[in-house]
């Protein structure tokens, strides 16, 4: 880490939008209150004038970021400016889905507990109902050991990152066996839409799964038209989520 | 869209009783405390004045309705007056089934996750105790392809609201398939008390299949005996779920 | 009911200690807090210094029981005085317990949802953990079929509770088919405990059945051993729960 | 118990740190709310400027302890001074593992309901992802009846004690028969984390194995390096926890 001059107040280094970052902020604690992340896991959001840049949280739970803990990185997933501050282990995550995904705009890294189950037997994620029809595109599974042979289970190298990004490929979620999930969308809101629905969505399917009999999921013409229609529709569930995490609700 | 005049207060807007719009809120806010509304999903209840007419918000997350969303709709489900405003893409399922069913006053759509493996599965839900009897009244089950080959999930047309209310005929729900349930009662307050007991009998059903041997159900008997007995004690719940939602409890 | 004088102020008409008035409050909102009672259900006391008499609410949703809804019943349920209230249509569980039962000061009646399952299929309820160890002094089940053949599932006669009374025979607990359960104990707080742990108890057995394998219940000489040191160690949770249910825990 | 003088102020009697005091009774609320410990259990750390010590609440709920409720043990879980208070019964649990681990300066003591039924089933308590990774250095199961043959539950005497920590070993922790589990670290945080991550493992394990297909575990090497790696990484959820437990989160 290179000697640096007294570094400037961390407001006046943010170059996105303050809406992007009070986005951000609330969609930290949004995915906490639906436990999509507890005191680990993190989200990011690409740069609204740059797309060379991602907006994350410094090294810091997500239920507890605020304005003054969002930072910039670049796609190589350094901050911007360098301060000398710890940050999360597994950021590439971030950084090599924006590169190869220019579709992206949001990514989520999360240890959502219905999706572990899945990642850990490889039973196939599949949608069950409307609202997760996303999962219907597709959830391919990353398996660590095929990368790297040394027991490691995090994505802490940039190489690490292109091979999740090769895995997850054009689809809108990887499961990570072992480990969690990493959610992708071209919009913030989606991406928090897409991580609690598909964490519902394993939830129900394991429900169904024992029920005994046979489960139908939607055909890919459902679940192409709901994929369509939900881009327009979350916006009532992003104002309530949002009024929730910020503590207006009622 | 028409063009039109500078529109009036919406309070003035409002022709049902001000004790009707303040139990439609409630009713909301009850339904998302227990899990029934999410960011999706309505409730809706017949005009006290008008049985043509109907109740129910404006486009906004069940959570977060406020007296100052409450709009009514014809039967045909347009907005009296048209204000440009935009509405729940299904709000057929409401005015179909006010149409249908001269005897029903108070129409929940919902998304509750312990009915969606049922649905899924095509399991019939059966009344596993007295709190749920109106569930052993018959819950048919919805299946959309019957009615749409597009791939369609949502009722956002009159003839798909036509062909809900048909199948649900004189039960009082319907389970749709891949999507949720739509219950009826004849007051607002049953139809909320039938919305979180059906929910309840679904999970406690699951969980009654799982301890393996037989499940007792109620007889048609006791179904019948309950259900004339719950229209009296259900100002019980309600009461304590109104002070609830209106964050007055304690 | 008789034409009645002005009624005296109910604080007035209460003739048990405040203490108990104040932890019968407690027990309800302690019961609605652990979800073993909701909109439905009741929990009473004997009196402390009339063992002919107990106390219970009106007829009120637990969660929002104060001590003005307090009141006092014969053994025979009637209120006293009688004041034209209306009342708990099955406090007949209550009354006719405490005359079967000398040893007895509280009684609850519950439809906690973990309990149902047992209920509804008849698998035995077996103590787990040695917090439940009061489940393995038996729990018989009472199936109401057996004592009335018009499809009843209420114990609304004095009939009805002398059966129940004496399905419970000399036991903590009795599950009732299709409808909840009635737990009982020497004080309130044990009662509470009781509920509280039983319920707890058959979730976690639910969970043990379905991981395969043999469970290890506990013996019959645990069960006495704990069941004799519950009693001194009970005070701890009480003192805890109690400050949660008056809202003063921090 | 020794007629004694009149006692100082209790704050007076600490000599532990400030700190560890006030991360002490941090744990205990950290634990009540992720329902690892509930009115019963208990969170000690070891003395941090006598290792012949440990510290820990008096016999006192975990989610109501405050600071003037901690007190000093000597590792015979003799209080420190003798003040002829209550204690827990079960202390011995943390002197006796002190005695025998100095490498461990913190012992919790739970009820964790998702522990039970592998307790109860002897079934092998694995690690499904890489938060739980210490699960995968060994969970033995502690069998009370080689120890006792009169139906004893608890480790109410230093020789239980013993015998529980000769089971424990060096491992983290050990399930104990019919009745919760102890969990043990080098540091606090490490030990709450630890048993929140425990219980969520075993949630998750049963989930996964429902769902049908082979679960792969985490191997050696996955769990030494995911062991190696969090200690570091859980300052960011302590952090968390701790604002959450002293409701400063928002």
């Amino acid at each position: 880490m290179p000697a640096k001059a007294k570094p400037k107040k961390p407001s006046r280094l943010i170059t996105a939008a303050p809406s992007l970052v009070e986005d951000l902020v609330a969609a930290n604690l949004i995915l906490f209150d639906h436990e999509i992340l507890d005191g680990f896991g993190h989200v990011s959001v690409r740069h609204d004038k740059d797309p060379t840049r991602y907006v994350m949280s410094r090294y810091v739970a997500p239920g507890i970021v605020t304005k003054t803990d969002i930072r910039e990185f670049t796609l190589d997933s350094d901050p911007v400016p360098e301060r000398g501050e710890k940050h999360y282990s597994e950021r590439f995550i971030h950084g090599e889905i924006y590169k190869a995904r220019p579709d992206i705009g949001a990514v989520i890294h999360s240890h959502a507990p219905p999706l572990i189950p899945f990642g850990a037997t490889g039973s196939p994620l599949r949608p069950l109902y409307h609202m997760s029809a996303h999962v219907g595109l597709g959830v391919p599974l990353f398996e660590i050991r095929r990368f790297s042979n040394e027991g490691q289970m995090l994505i802490r190298s940039p190489q690490l990152g292109r091979a999740l990004a090769g895995v997850l490929a054009d689809k809108p979620m990887v499961l990570m066996r072992g480990h969690g999930a990493t959610i992708v969308a071209p919009s913030l809101s989606l991406a928090v839409y897409r991580a609690i629905y598909a964490a519902l969505n394993a939830k129900l399917q394991m429900d169904a799964m024992r029920l005994g009999g046979e489960v139908t999921y939607l055909s890919p013409e459902e679940v192409a038209l709901c994929v369509d229609g939900v881009e327009s529709t979350n916006e009532r569930a992003w104002a309530l989520w949002k009024k929730e995490a910020l503590g207006k609700r009622r």
